[in-house]
């Protein structure tokens, strides 16, 4: 498994001139192996080997070792026979490794905002006179262009999306709560997959006061409201993103208007979406878009990557100047809130291919 | 909240002669505030003062500034205006702050399993000649004392885990499947608790093969299965704990013998509790009370703390000479697991009194 993106990796290390990596950032293991791994766990690379130090209560990180070119050591996590300290159990296991290793020093990269300070101590005694030069955030641009593999993993989440956001808008009826809400679109998904699913993001009734961004709590579902639910499934690591807005009753006719409004903002945003568009070009479009209809303009992002976290690069944001690829996962996701009246966005989910703009998400975002 | 946490720790940091710490254990964090903070956060201690560096997005960490000694800092996470880097901006905000402090340099407190080796580096350059001293895991006996504060979250937890029992003791019907009686357990817990709860941790069909120990899956309920359902729900921060051995219909004699032998053993590890017992002796009697009964003996501890974390000090494992104290909360959890047949577990939470062990578990763990 991912295969490609250690190749990936492996070239940009050589052409930072690094023959040594600790990739410590859980992000990074998780893409640079295909395992949904629990924290703590170290990926070393060295001269285009890879050696990934487990937790030995993640039995699948055995398949690791049939890899090309890779090595898997497990190390203790839950014990009776001792304190359970994954930190030490790895560091443990990366020090009886590099004994057998060469003692080359040099310059080695490294992700020092999750490297901890104890870790890197424990390979200074090991390889005495190393540098670190810092790789953070190196693979971000990498993880921007999906595999094949990583398209099935999102293209079922996208699947359980479609089945949570069918039991959202049954769910929306008068004198509901936010939470009822949640717990059917919860049970619907988990059902289905038959497992735990980690599952995101906002259940808001439009009254609220702040009804943009929030979890689920015991507001009411009142007459002439609205309800957005923003929904993310985690399929083995793989982030989905999604929102619909639903309605107890026929919406009133500004929420009519606004739903309309919004579908179009959508439909627009994709319009512009093709590779070597720039992120931050579609953003000011789609802004100016809301503004000449009038509409304040959302204060988020217009839309953003996602892959092993549910915000990653392109992000479409004022600032951005990067350019959509081939490969990309975006999100589109305008929306209007009337702060205590109403709320309304709706969002998509797109490959980015050389024509253009593939749907990933198929939930019904419809007025009723 | 929490003075008395601070109060603690800052008598520690004396006795170890330390003038300077940085907190970055997400535990220890928590912990020390009160807070149920997302990472990452910091809190930086100098000379009886703490300054707690938390993201913006978390509004609650601003009443932190009331405490006494106490101020709050804090950084930019989400944004449209630059890339989303929440250790950068914790960085910034820990080199602004220190810039304006004095340059004395010494021994350091760190968490240094935790701190980031670039966090560190940006102290040592605010701060040149400072050594690192590892505090690592120093604050965990302090922890398994639990405050009047903490009990009270601890106790809220065990109400819900007692409506999940409830919901999950219904459920438990022929053809059901795991996950189908995990997600009427999640909710009603989430019903009545009106939001999102983090829960775990097993939901088990004695006919698996591994029958200890597992999240739920589709495995069904069949004739003459057993289901162990192991429910945490975790309050502000704090695990709760607990387990009970439900069946869809009448257990079968094996199953009521198992069942009858397992609240013996569960009652005569109770029986053993009170401040100055070691915790390996009462490891050592209850295993052997399940060897003498002539059952197999469980391969995971006989119990343990809980608080921040599912699994705290005092571990009743084979190793530990700690001494139980007024204050620990402690489970315990006997069981007897035949793989693909039946598995029975029973556990209860305690609160070490001065007089023995205080229940605070209430859920119904007796036979249909």
């Amino acid at each position: 498994m991912h295969q490609e993106q250690r190749q990936r990796a492996a070239q940009l290390l050589d052409e930072t001139g690094v023959e040594l990596a600790l990739f410590t950032d859980h992000d990074s293991v998780r893409w640079l192996t295909g395992l949904n791994l629990p924290a703590p766990a170290l990926l070393f690379f060295e001269r285009g080997s890879f050696t990934l130090f487990a937790d030995e209560g993640f039995s699948d990180a055995s398949s690791f070792s049939s890899e090309p070119d890779c090595t898997h050591i497990s190390f203790v996590g839950y014990t009776i026979d001792q304190p359970i300290d994954a930190p030490s159990r790895l560091a443990d296991a990366l020090r009886e490794s590099l004994a057998n290793g060469s003692a080359k020093s040099g310059r080695v990269g490294v992700e020092d905002k999750s490297l901890p300070l104890a870790l890197w101590q424990t390979f200074l005694d090991a390889r005495p006179g190393c540098e670190p030069l810092s790789l953070e955030g190196s693979l971000l641009p990498l993880r921007a262009v999906k595999t094949e593999e990583e398209l099935a993993r999102i293209r079922e989440g996208f699947r359980l999306v479609t089945i949570g956001h069918d039991a959202g808008r049954k769910a929306v009826r008068l004198g509901q709560r936010e939470i009822d809400v949640w717990t059917e679109v919860q049970t619907a998904v988990e059902r289905v997959a038959g497992k735990w699913m980690q599952m995101g993001n906002d259940c808001i009734v439009g009254h609220r006061p702040a009804n943009m961004s929030a979890a689920p709590l015991d507001f009411e579902i009142i007459a002439n409201d609205a309800l957005i639910l923003d929904l993310s499934v985690v399929v083995d690591g793989y982030w989905t993103d999604s929102c619909a807005t639903y309605y107890a009753e026929q919406p009133t006719a500004q929420q009519f208007q606004m739903h309309k409004f919004v579908e179009e903002a959508l439909a627009y945003a994709v319009s512009l979406i093709r590779p070597g568009v720039v992120a931050q070009e579609v953003d000011q479009k789609v802004r100016g878009f809301m503004a000449n209809g009038g509409y304040e303009v959302y204060p988020h992002h217009t839309g953003h990557g996602i892959g092993l976290t549910g915000h990653e690069e392109p992000r479409i944001v004022p600032y951005n100047q990067e350019r959509f690829q081939e490969g990309n996962v975006i999100m589109l996701e305008p929306g209007i809130y009337i702060p205590g009246v109403t709320g309304i966005r709706l969002e998509d989910a797109f490959l980015v291919t050389a024509n253009g703009a593939e749907p990933l998400s198929h939930h019904d975002k419809s007025l009723p």
